[in-house]
């Protein structure tokens, strides 16, 4: 192979990135919200890029996986996996949970090694930042992977001068579609901050005023709204307000598992006919089953499926019929594609999710899903709320839509001074933005919060 | 993008290839078999090679393909299957089962629609010459697509000097283990055609010969017996002679789908212990669930499990431990890794199904094989069978593997000369030979022949 093609060294840059005052049922947003970019250098003198959070759990994993890669080819990404379970220590990957006729032949080599399911990380399945479904070792190892895997994908477009849609089999549309991510939120952050001019949305009215906004920005004909903050009702109230404004377009509501399966049936009865799908009504399983057991208003997921081992479990039980994607959970654009065809082949829908995110992870996002060929449902993006980017030209929505690039890699240029920048500010941090704690941020506001329990209503 | 990488013309070439006198249920395989042969040429003067199915079926809808992709670029495979499904005819693919708690929303995009279940091919749902399991039109132009994909791959391959498994993400091993196929057999054709000194395996003695010459050759470690051709207790004892010849190496029986579900756990309690795993003791899901049901040996399948809409109601009922991949029926290497990718999240093993088949296809699945992490069985193959081939350098077993190269494409070379002679003897054939056909085969020896209805046992 050539040898331009080998890895010469990799730069890991953490940063930290403004981020609105946005709620959520843990709390909300910090002020700035860590980032990693990833870069990946070759011996041909190519650098590729690519993004994922920054969190400290996640930069003690990423120091060694840098170290390790140096001369090995950046077009070995399916390799990437196993080196991360070599060097950067926890248990290995998580197997899948045993098929149901599973059996070993006795004296043979076994049909398939289940290894034991993913446990949760002290403090519960749930992080207390990012909402992101369980956290495990073996998870987080993968969200870093993802960042490494997109960065030689970026290196490899460019050296070859193809698209990085192009490096898993072309693109199957030319526009992706996204939704408008609606927000209930402050003004102002309580302790300071990067200050916007959104000012604040905490009833129906805000939040249609902010999806006008939305709209007329960027043309999005779609919406989420992130609930889990109000009561229910307040939260119905929104939604059926956005119907209202917009009528025919499809809505989602997604309270992060904040209720019971009681309160999520009231809430799916009360938006039948109203919603694309719930999102991720209640915590678990088990209550999404029975959630989906009492509704006929589809249920997606960003938390109880959020990993290979989970998905079995969770679609023999019908508890989820929308799985939202998000390359960085589930180890890289590859990864996201073989997430695809497994729902495919359950009849289970695909759509994307999104936590706060650059410039970089939206073009990754951008051509995995081209890709794809059957996302049936817009994807969620943060980007429309993060106003600051490490990308010399900032992606630009049309009608809701991110144009498919033919550029080769990513299609996007690190802008240098901006990183360097966003770095400088992670130095100044004294350590206390360094790990994203939306509970810990609301309690600037209100020092007696505490992330509630699951569930809050 | 470079319009070097874009196709220029194809080409096709339909050949007969020689096939021992190997016995299975429905008969005998014909002195010449069909192939095809694709050709993908691109602008920059390159040519990728790919090798699929040559009955008259598949030849009728790789003609309007291979008109209708001068243009494209080699790069796009993703976009082959809408192709496909416009310029071939036929049906549309069919979607999945529909997910266990599946629901559109009213009035809302349906979560995944599910398409119609595949129709059985008439004259029932198993081919009457390759055992091939389903045959559908849907199925048949995945067949046709993979002898496209691969050499759109091979073209791409060459193009940027990268070989395959690097342009599926990178191998995870340097070589790949085949095992020994045992065939039933006769000494000759009783029509004539070429000859071998193989010589008859009629019998256990037979069988365990036929092994020991396909070790020295070839250095295998693992054996699969085609059966379903005598009565099971002399496929036991054939089983049994073979544990005792080479003890603790793994062990297939497989009777494709000939035996009732009471024959199949008889056979599987006789052979527990012995048997790596049964393949397709019995026909259909429901049987194969019922012998699953009734026994601790494994079952493979690549007759109940070859399409994607199949994979939900097997997995659900447990009715496969092992699903045999072939990247011919599936649609080409990036649908074998996504067949992978399934079997890994629900804790189903994978191996690798062979047909009669050449070189070409034998470096493609060596090249996918090599770049799924959980392949923990080895291939199938027919290709120490096949005296014949179409490449100028014929690829080499050492202990049963073989390398996995890192020449760019395939790494191998079209021998034109052998390939012009192969499609020569297609031309010349009067078209008896031209769609393959083991019950017709027979009847040169067994004029009352008749293809058995399955139980056969």
């Amino acid at each position: 192979m050539d040898t331009a093609l080998l890895i010469d060294h990799v730069r890991l840059t953490p940063i930290l990135i403004a981020d609105p005052p946005l709620l959520n049922t843990q709390g909300v947003h910090q002020p700035y919200t860590p980032r990693l970019i990833v870069e990946v250098v070759t011996r041909g003198g190519v650098t590729g890029v690519g993004e994922t959070y920054g969190d400290s759990a996640y930069l003690e994993l990423a120091g060694p996986l840098a170290e390790a890669l140096p001369g090995r080819p950046v077009t070995d990404v399916n390799g990437l996996f196993a080196l991360a379970e070599q060097v950067c220590g926890g248990p290995p990957a998580p197997g899948p949970a045993p098929g149901p006729g599973h059996r070993a032949a006795p004296g043979r080599a076994p049909a398939a090694v289940p290894a034991p399911a993913p446990a949760p990380a002290p403090g519960g399945g749930v992080d207390a930042g990012g909402l992101r479904g369980v956290r495990t070792a073996a998870k987080l190892r993968l969200s870093v992977v993802s960042g490494f895997e997109v960065a030689c994908l970026d290196a490899l477009g460019k050296s070859l001068g193809l698209p990085v849609h192009a490096l898993l089999g072309g693109k199957v549309r030319d526009t992706v579609d996204y939704s408008a991510y609606l927000f209930y939120r402050w003004d102002a952050h309580p302790g300071g901050g990067e200050r916007d001019d959104w000012g604040a949305a905490l009833d129906p009215a805000g939040v249609v005023a902010q999806a006008r906004r939305l709209v007329a920005e960027h043309g999005f004909r779609s919406f989420k709204l992130k609930g889990g903050v109000f009561e229910p009702d307040r939260e119905i109230a929104a939604v059926h307000a956005l119907a209202e404004a917009f009528p025919g377009r499809p809505l989602r509501l997604d309270p992060n598992g904040a209720w019971s399966v009681e309160t999520s049936l009231y809430v799916a009865e009360r938006l039948a006919g109203v919603l694309e799908y719930l999102e991720d009504p209640a915590s678990g399983v088990e209550r999404m089953a029975e959630v989906a057991a009492g509704s006929d208003v589809p249920l997606a997921t960003n938390m109880c499926v959020t990993t290979f081992p989970e998905i079995a479990p969770a679609f023999a039980r019908g508890a989820v019929q929308v799985v939202l994607s998000d390359h960085h959970y589930w180890g890289g654009l590859h990864r996201t594609r073989e997430l695809a065809a497994v729902c495919r082949a359950f009849g289970v829908g695909l759509s994307m999710h999104s936590n706060t995110h650059l410039g970089v992870s939206l073009a990754a996002m951008t051509h995995v899903a081209a890709t794809v060929p059957d996302l049936g449902h817009a994807c969620d993006s943060h980007y429309p709320w993060q106003t600051e980017d490490v990308i010399t030209t900032r992606h630009v929505f049309r009608d809701g839509r991110i144009a498919v690039t033919d550029t080769p890699g990513l299609g996007v240029e690190l802008d240098r001074d901006r990183l360097a920048a966003l770095h400088r500010r992670w130095l100044d941090d004294d350590g206390t933005l360094r790990d994203r704690d939306d509970a810990a941020a609301m309690r600037k506001a209100d020092p007696a919060w505490v992330a509630p329990a699951v569930p809050r209503w």
